[in-house]
């Protein structure tokens, strides 16, 4: 029998979303579902080295580069982001209840071998480099995602 | 032949956006659809009761418990909110069209046997109990949702 | 074999949401998909045409036509909007870059056939009239979106 598939579009950029994407996109792994995330946009934040890489760029992509967040905990929240204490108080409940952060949820979908996307056009926009993305991290354009999608069972955008 | 299925993750917690959410869902559920929505994050403050219930919570569940909006009809607009003028805007015309009103659409989803599910990691991390939510509304996690997702024609995400 | 279909619900008034809606629309399309775009909420701005339109209005009809963007290219960004200096740094790479901008993908849309609809209801409600629409817009409530997304292989909400 063939595999089930669940794909997933990261557009959004907040570390809310980018939680509930992982968390379905584990949660579906775990079921035994063949799992692509495909990062585009801001979601491509998510997947950010946390720490600067040395690169060449020019001026616009070093502009984009200090103003997006470097790496899943530097994330903001969709709502309730309050100056930053926000994200403090859900990282403190979220400790108080053991649920994974989002870093861990990383983490353990790469363990799960699920398919870690990063789109092409939007690396080229914001001038974001391989060197500065997450190893393990592919790189394909909105063609791959479509074939991936097209068998999916369970589809989302999540902007 | 076996019915047709709509599954819709509702994450948000704006009042258009959970109008679009109960909208489609209804219809759906119309045309013969078995149709579950999976409240998560914000989008759980849609089911809230309006009215305060007495529960006993710690510091933190208490300030989340006043800070999001209780029930369907506090919720904030995702675009033109115009500190509250918009909602109003919005219902005025609403009201001259004979729109149904989210609570409306809430009633009518509950009348149609749609499946109204509440993510029990996020009532745990926000803090909120079964005593605060509406009537009706069942618990479950991921699971529950995958299960219903990848069998499902019509599968969203509103976040 | 029959024709593989994708549905976006663009409910999103973002310039960036937008995007993304028609970048997978057009994708789509070019694997030989049937593809609907239904425009609903503020995304319906999105088809709204540039120049103003004369047509007889109420007060708070007019109120929203002037409160909402004209057209593809007066939308905001999701992120980064920076008082407007965000859409003007993103269109100046999307242009050294020799990335279509919004409305050149709306115009592929429609040059691939892609079926776009606005969503009757919110016509109504935002009280837009069809003369001031992009020609070639369908008119369509809900139903028809059901239809042609229950038998759809990928289905979105870009929200």
């Amino acid at each position: 029998m063939e595999k089930k598939r669940t794909t997933i579009v990261l557009f959004s950029g907040d570390y809310d979303k980018a939680m509930a994407a992982y968390i379905i996109a584990n949660g579906a792994a775990a079921y035994d579902h063949e799992v692509t995330i495909f990062h585009t946009f801001w979601g491509i934040n998510a997947v950010r080295k946390q720490s600067p890489v040395e690169v060449k760029k020019g001026f616009l992509e070093k502009m984009f580069g200090m103003m997006m967040p470097r790496g899943a905990e530097q994330l903001s929240l969709s709502k309730m982001q309050m100056l930053g204490m926000g994200p403090k108080m859900i990282k403190h409940v979220m400790k108080k209840h053991n649920t994974l952060t989002l870093t861990q949820l990383i983490d353990m979908a790469q363990e799960q071998e699920i398919k870690l996307i990063t789109c092409t056009m939007t690396m080229d926009l914001l001038g974001l480099q391989k060197e500065e993305l997450l190893d393990g991290v592919q790189y394909a354009g909105v063609a791959a995602y479509l074939a991936d999608a097209e068998n999916g069972n369970v589809n989302l955008f999540i902007g």
